[in-house]
């Protein structure tokens, strides 16, 4: 019996290796991704960390799916403001566009703005790939998260994104629930009308979850720092230096959009994601740079 | 076999009913606690609700834990703005005692203020009790947020105290981990010094999770109406009323503080937890009162 139940183990766990991350190529930034597990998790090793403290964060945006040729929220957004009738802003003046936004939406109920994006998420089409915009989640980080997960992590998006513009769909597509989406947000009023309460947007930006900002939604939603980040801009690189800076074993990675056939390419010089100053620092901190063209066999969820 | 293991389901399931809420007394709220959660789990039931969205929040102070003579924050924040050499505010004018403690605090770490919380806790004894302050933790409600998640739930304090002085007991204290518990909050600013990064404390106050504030935070932080609200004062009426008002199965309650004998009596009068408005729209919406006095058998955690 033990005989056998040892080999049945060996099959069991030799196949599991086989699918582990199966749309990963093997390379760096698999190999980085799956002994930083292994040792975060070896029963009795040295870089154990409990269940509870294994916080991974992971952008939004350019990292859990595409966002070119503009911010699909800033496409959503932008149909709002023209559906309003609203003077059309620069829609690379974030300031400008979030305040024509606010006065789009303000004095809607936060159900009705739900529904809004819902339809949307529905109806609308990507530009280039002619599907919904749901079919542009990276298949490869759809399984790194299950893995995580697998491994005993909690995963958290931290996005500069609007926790309402995601979390409708971030479940079905990341198996992420709305209360581990961290993101940017508006102002907000309870209000009693003929004795049913609503929840009403007002104008006014509450807080922005980007850059320096993203310690400060971690702190504030997770309250413990992660020990593992995932970014691909530099809107992520206080987020990948918060993380690195915590005591004991940490990981710290961002996409590359070098992929100018399956994706797109861009970096240094891009309006949207751009990737400069974190291509710099990760050489210094050997944070590990995943290369969409080399490192993913698959791209998108979507078939193509 | 069958008849062996029928009789050992038997015995195993009489005895986790008498198991259940042990620290409860049989009564009106005990019995409505646990219809409502057999009601919302069983299979194939019409008030059936998925584990991810059965979402119960609590109030914390005089609702988990006692908050007389004075909430224990608000003795830990004086104590601060008496190290700080700062004129003392009047204790009970929570915008002064805030505006006092901002001066007191800002400029310090996060990392900083959470060990000054950490020693105050450890070392501190209630005036009355002569205990530390987390011997105060209600035995009933540790065991009914116990019961809830055995059942499914996912369990979220929902305080006007601020969440850096909860979190760092609420894990051992409650079983909620940090990233679940929501409350006030002060701004925080990310800074780089000599190639370290850190998070600062600022004097501002941020957002104040309380009465209107609550239903805000849950937003924010959750992104799910609740199913089961529990509170004790007026702080916790729009809570209450924003559960209410979901579709399908929701069950609101509070606490009664009404046991001058091994806690405090107070209501409609009191300065600190005041339970006026609340007593009167639970009577309206059939919202469920526990008193403190008849339904708990054993007040605290810390014998006595």
């Amino acid at each position: 019996m033990k005989t056998f139940a040892f080999i049945v183990t060996l099959l069991v766990s030799s196949a599991a290796a086989a699918q582990v991350l199966p749309s990963w190529n093997d390379g760096a930034a698999k190999q980085g991704i799956v002994e930083f597990v292994k040792a975060v998790t070896a029963k009795g090793g040295k870089e154990l960390v409990r269940p509870a403290d294994s916080i991974a964060v992971f952008d939004n945006d350019g990292t859990l799916w595409s966002e070119q040729p503009l911010y699909f929220q800033f496409v959503f957004m932008l149909d709002q403001v023209k559906a309003s009738g609203g003077p059309m802003p620069d829609p690379h003046d974030q300031k400008a566009l979030l305040a024509a936004m606010g006065k789009a939406t303000s004095g809607m109920t936060v159900a009705e703005y739900d529904r809004k994006i819902r339809d949307w998420l529905a109806k609308e089409r990507h530009p280039k790939f002619k599907r919904p915009y749901t079919d542009l989640v990276y298949k490869p980080m759809q399984e790194l998260l299950a893995y995580l997960r697998a491994n005993g992590f909690k995963t958290f998006i931290v996005s500069g994104g609007s926790v309402e513009f995601m979390r409708p769909w971030a479940e079905k597509a990341y198996g992420i629930p709305p209360e581990q989406v961290v993101g940017s947000s508006g102002k907000i009023k309870y209000e009693m009308t003929a004795g049913r309460p609503a929840l009403m947007r007002l104008a006014e930006v509450d807080f922005i979850d980007d850059g320096a900002g993203k310690p400060v939604g971690i702190l504030r939603h997770i309250g413990r720092r992660p020990i593992f980040a995932f970014g691909n801009s530099d809107g992520d690189l206080e987020m990948l230096q918060w993380t690195a800076a915590g005591a004991g074993a940490r990981f710290c990675l961002f996409v590359h959009h070098d992929d100018a056939k399956r994706e797109w390419a861009y970096d240094r010089d891009s309006k949207i994601g751009r990737l400069d100053k974190e291509l710099d620092e990760a050489k210094v901190h050997g944070w590990t740079v995943t290369s969409m063209k080399d490192d993913w066999k698959t791209v998108y969820v979507g078939a193509r």
